[in-house]
């Protein structure tokens, strides 16, 4: 539990500098699952403790690193490994199927000191797509690396690697026998609604922001596609200046609204608080686009905003006055 | 071209509906073929002038779509689609060569009215890789194709593949040897800085606006590194609100700064003009990052903006009186 007293600001005295320095203690972190139609009367209360349970673990991975003073980079992408290897999310190991029978994993982080960012697509293999995205953003020189390409960069970095089978659930295979069985030539399988990404935002007591992203794409998909979760802009953004942001949702309005950018935006040029600017992107703008989805996002001063405009979306955070939130429906 | 009694806005009835409409007979367009240390000593006077009338014809192709009441759509593409065939270009024929010594090309289409977007990343084989990114925007259900799956998209629609040879010539290759000889292992081969990406903006005479870009990356690139190109909001954006941007260069930090729809962003949240927000984008924002390269906007009175942060770009213009503009340096 954070006490009042780390939440004032402390003055300190730098070491070996007679400049004073402002360590700002405060600290939050807002998490994702996924959001969807979550269907209440079809999840027992056994599965729902299930979620409940792994997004409060996936959300003390990342308050345990912030609250040692680590940073939000460190903080997000914790919570995103966590959730990852649990197979109840659509990351990492329990990523679905696509037409193909296999998996195309997606992940991105951004650190909002340097703008600096590093994102992966289309990638099976590395056990943990955030950790490769990162270490694109921290080594590579580039960005965006997709496919083989990016594995092989992993192989490079000494990166581990699991079987494909690792990463396979039943459950999956299940959910792509339907969408076989059910639409054999539609291109579009957003019928489902059900958008299985991960995500992770935080501000650390250095008074930066970090956003984590990752995903296994949609069920069935077929020619490569790819949805916004590698997209710096559209599903992950983070500038100190302004915000972080995680989104998940149908991946393809992510990207033609720009959605995580477009509330920075709206925050550092249209002047508008976080909670106002989130409830914009997600409740107008993406909704009368078609989009549906939602998104976290973490201002730096600690605010933290939770918007979907679809029925559930499996979400968590820890404001600065130590409450924690874990809710799955709107209420 | 255009006389004046074109520039009036006329008022015309539409038939078998009683409401007036106003029918805009403005329209504009821009292009670029690339930005970067276009070194004028090294130019001889036939090389400028085959890049001028490149830039030219290019142009021209949109402008006859244009003039005939066409979409903005359609000019984009037919003067992307030029760039495309002309090998002075870095797009479609005349590609760089990656590290294995293939092509892999880049294409986005984007259209302002609807905010309807497509996108190929990493493929060879489709004539036109701007052509292939239409068509996923138009019949794919999704924004954003990739490698292999974007081929077999390809050719599931029917486009013309054309054999790897064709897309290839000896400078480029010339080009690749150079970049092997002095940089074996190192990954970022920006010090070229030499930005091979074509695209177009256009504002058509219904008040609609679109962007192209299309490239083929850069000479000696690994492990599946996507530049902007393919990237909406980084590389290419249009929306009727603000403006259509189509950018080139160090693709890293045009993602980093989400800098097409940045340059939106301030027109729309920051209520700037097109020229101030284009430069600050260019000048100041990608250019305290490090980032170098320029982009061509237009918006919806047709006015453009062409700034580059490089010795030189590619580009040309017709503004909505009809004056035309063909320039490579800043004078």
């Amino acid at each position: 539990m954070v006490g009042i007293s780390d939440i004032i600001t402390k003055v300190a005295r730098e070491p070996g500098n007679s400049e004073i320095w402002t360590m700002q203690k405060i600290r939050a972190i807002a998490i994702h699952g996924g959001a969807g139609t979550i269907d209440r009367a079809q999840m027992s209360p056994e599965r729902e403790m299930e979620y409940r349970n792994a997004l409060q673990q996936a959300l003390n991975e990342g308050c345990m690193i912030l609250d040692k003073g680590g940073s939000s980079l460190d903080a997000v992408c914790a919570s995103v490994v966590f959730m990852e290897e649990n197979p109840l999310f659509n990351a990492g190991r329990g990523s679905v199927f696509n037409h193909e029978g296999k998996h195309e994993m997606d992940a991105s982080v951004m650190r909002g000191d340097s703008l600096e960012a590093g994102a992966v697509a289309g990638i099976c293999g590395p056990r943990n797509p955030v950790l490769l995205a990162r270490e694109v953003m921290e080594n590579s020189g580039h960005v965006l690396l997709c496919g083989k390409g990016a594995e092989q960069f992993a192989r490079t970095m000494g990166l581990e690697f699991m079987p494909e089978e690792w990463f396979s659930t039943e459950f999956r295979k299940k959910q792509l026998e339907e969408a076989l069985k059910e639409d054999d030539f539609r291109l579009d399988h957003g019928g489902g609604k059900k958008f299985g990404t991960v995500g992770a935002v935080a501000l650390d007591t250095m008074g930066n922001l970090a956003a984590a992203t990752s995903t296994g794409g949609m069920t069935n998909k077929k020619f490569g596609r790819l949805g916004d979760s590698p997209i710096i802009g559209s599903g992950n953004y983070a500038d100190n200046r302004t915000c972080a942001v995680s989104c998940t949702g149908s991946g393809e309005y992510f990207i033609r609204a720009v959605a995580a950018f477009r509330l920075a935006s709206l925050m550092e040029y249209g002047e508008k608080p976080l909670s106002e600017a989130a409830d914009y992107v997600v409740n107008k703008k993406l909704a009368e686009m078609g989009g549906d989805g939602g998104l976290v996002a973490v201002d730096s001063k600690g605010n933290i905003a939770m918007p979907f405009n679809t029925p559930g979306m499996y979400r968590a955070c820890r404001k600065p006055n130590g409450e924690i939130e874990i809710r799955i429906w709107k209420d």
